[in-house]
């Protein structure tokens, strides 16, 4: 089963791709989509919608997963990366994806067992489960890996498809 | 110059378009793409997508006009809606549509003449201007319609284009 993890936002779309089989993974790319800034939403977000697609049909993955939003800090950026999550998930409907969803909760209790972990815990596990040598980079890619890694552990822990 | 007003959403998105020329409005067409509730987001996006395209693609206008988005209200229904919003600044995108946007006082000033006009007034100024028998309907539909006309009255008014 491979598995696409997003990360989704305007700037920066992080991503990870892993397959997973018989409680073991296989890591095979993480990465980000980055727009640049000064420029109109609309060129943005075609660009994500052409490099998500690509990515699709490079890595043909069976599903994806991405974190639900909240917009408890920044109500302004939340509403432009929920532009951007919108076109994701168009791009993973069109391409025949299920797509599930998890809070950030849920993504640290699969990751490290601990629904309170912090971040660089999170990272730190994310780095020994896919047998990397480092902590992936930047960030969004590395949220993305934890997303698809909730997924592979989160059957019947209250999976939400959109 | 023949102007595409929407009004986003998920489960109902509202369309007018609306021919501007030496001060004078014609009337086109206003209506709704609807979407079934208890639907994955990711087939309602594609529904949204795809009748979007269509209407692009009937009435070829020369611009889209939308209102900016602000999550006073509802938080959780603006992360829905701003899914939608950003389906349809793609499609306006890869239409080559330049799209403006609004704030609800910018439209309400160009369409009654007074930012903090009520909505009967707005709908109604809506329906003269257009020289329409009824007030459009639904709300949907008479929103999108005012704010194509805010963008016919708005030039130089601090116009965005997003």
């Amino acid at each position: 089963m491979r598995i696409l993890g997003i990360d989704p936002g305007v700037a920066t779309v992080g991503y990870g791709v892993i397959d997973y089989s018989n409680g073991r993974f296989v890591h095979q790319r993480h990465g980000t989509i980055t727009t640049p800034a000064h420029t109109p939403l609309s060129l943005r977000l075609m660009e994500i919608s052409h490099d998500m697609q690509e990515l699709i049909a490079m890595f043909k993955p069976d599903v994806a997963a991405m974190e639900i939003l909240y917009f408890s800090k920044n109500i302004t950026t939340g509403i432009t990366v929920a532009h951007a999550r919108g076109v994701l998930v168009l791009e993973c409907g069109r391409a025949g994806l299920p797509i599930y969803e998890y809070n950030p909760m849920q993504v640290k209790q699969a990751v490290t067992g601990y629904g309170a972990a912090e971040k660089r815990q999170v990272m730190e596990m994310t780095r020994r489960m896919l047998g990397l040598e480092k902590v992936p980079r930047p960030d969004d890619a590395a949220d993305a890996l934890a997303v698809a890694i909730c997924y592979a552990h989160a059957s019947g822990m209250g999976d939400k498809m959109i």
